[in-house]
């Protein structure tokens, strides 16, 4: 079986969410999807969290929420490399700092996200989940610095949300390239006042991204603060490609 | 009388368009007013077209007219200094350069103007034109070099969309203070291969307004080339502060 479902499904307003497993060789990739309750989705967007975060953190469970309840689409995520089910219980939370420590120590993390992110995608597209349809990404952050790489290998990717980083850390030339290579719909965010990343790290990789149709929100705050305008945008952004009217 | 209207309005799909003068001392003000054709307008949308344009250029007429249509609004537009009815007809058209030379060689006409529309204002809400609405503004590029010191200086406006314009030109320091002196909602727009204004000049702008409810639009191509989505973007901006739900 490719992928093991724990435990019951819950369904709250409309909204049916299901842990489950899904192996990649030795390795395990523990996630959630998220379903309209009554009927097939329309499309499937990949939710790649924060750093420090994990695959049901605030904003990532109310985005899918909206991905359903507004469009009729489905969303998944997935916990990054230790973080949430991927982490020792025993190790506590992790912060953003040490998960940029452990990249920098590791740099084939990127390539093994996007591995389980195609894993993952295979598998829900399989006819007995939710067979084929439409994919986007939405991803900041650790969301984008370990998703873009996972939205440039992957052709069945066809729109996405991506900001709150720069081109930095141990895989910058492959970030950049990656962003040179893209050649769908980018919506990118940022913030004005963000502590983590420097702002014209951040211009460069929007001004990298080889999308012609791509456009920069910027808002003022830290980065943790971005506003709830832009899940709006966001969600409007890809309903715009994933269900065109 | 304090305003004159110059033949008959024209009505076209609901909205009527209507010629007007408005006299402020030895000044004459050329101006457009677009109205619903059979209801009261819910609001007032003040526009400020771009150097070597005019009131009635092509993307003033289409964004007024959506005003009208999806809003409810009324929307009002005059000729900036040296442009359409205010410059000799046998002058021939102003180019953006020509009207920049111009404000070099005489700043007050960042004054003028915002006495100008002003004026234009106070007259527009007499009860026998619009009477009392709430106010907005958007204007780019000229419209924001001229515009910006109108919104800071007008309590009236209550939300401004601006953009497509740096901190420059010889009134810098003013549109420097004017911009920091902002507390109502902005969005601010801007093109980033803009061939006119450096792209760091803008940003700075963008920075310096005071207002901490702002937002930052930027798409790729030059100055000319801002997409049918920011018209969009401004209209549910502006109508979320002149017609909230």
């Amino acid at each position: 079986m490719s992928i093991s479902w724990l435990g019951e499904g819950v369904t709250t307003k409309g909204v049916t969410e299901r842990r489950f497993d899904v192996e990649r060789g030795s390795r395990m990739i523990p996630g959630l999807l998220w379903t309209p309750e009554t009927e097939p989705a329309k499309a499937l967007v990949l939710l790649g969290h924060g750093g420090g975060g994990d695959k049901r953190q605030g904003y990532i469970l109310a985005f899918a929420r909206r991905l359903v309840r507004h469009h009729g689409f489905a969303a998944a995520a997935i916990d990054g490399p230790v973080h949430g089910d991927r982490r020792d219980p025993a190790a506590g939370e992790i912060t953003a700092d040490e998960f940029l420590n452990a990249w920098r120590e590791d740099p084939t993390i990127t390539d093994e996200m996007v591995a389980d992110w195609r894993r993952v995608l295979d598998v829900l597209q399989e006819p007995a989940v939710l067979g084929t349809t439409p994919v986007g990404w939405w991803g900041i952050s650790m969301g984008t610095i370990l998703g873009l790489p996972v939205v440039a290998a992957e052709p069945r990717i066809s729109v996405a949300v991506l900001g709150l980083a720069g081109i930095v850390g141990p895989t910058k030339q492959r970030l950049a390239a990656d962003a040179a290579s893209l050649r769908i719909p980018v919506l990118f965010l940022a913030q004005w006042d963000d502590e983590i990343f420097r702002r014209d790290r951040v211009f460069e990789l929007f001004g990298a991204i080889g999308s012609s149709d791509k456009r920069f929100h910027a808002n003022p705050g830290l980065h943790q603060d971005v506003p709830a305008e832009e899940f709006l945008a966001s969600e409007r952004f890809l309903a715009r490609t994933l269900a065109p009217r």
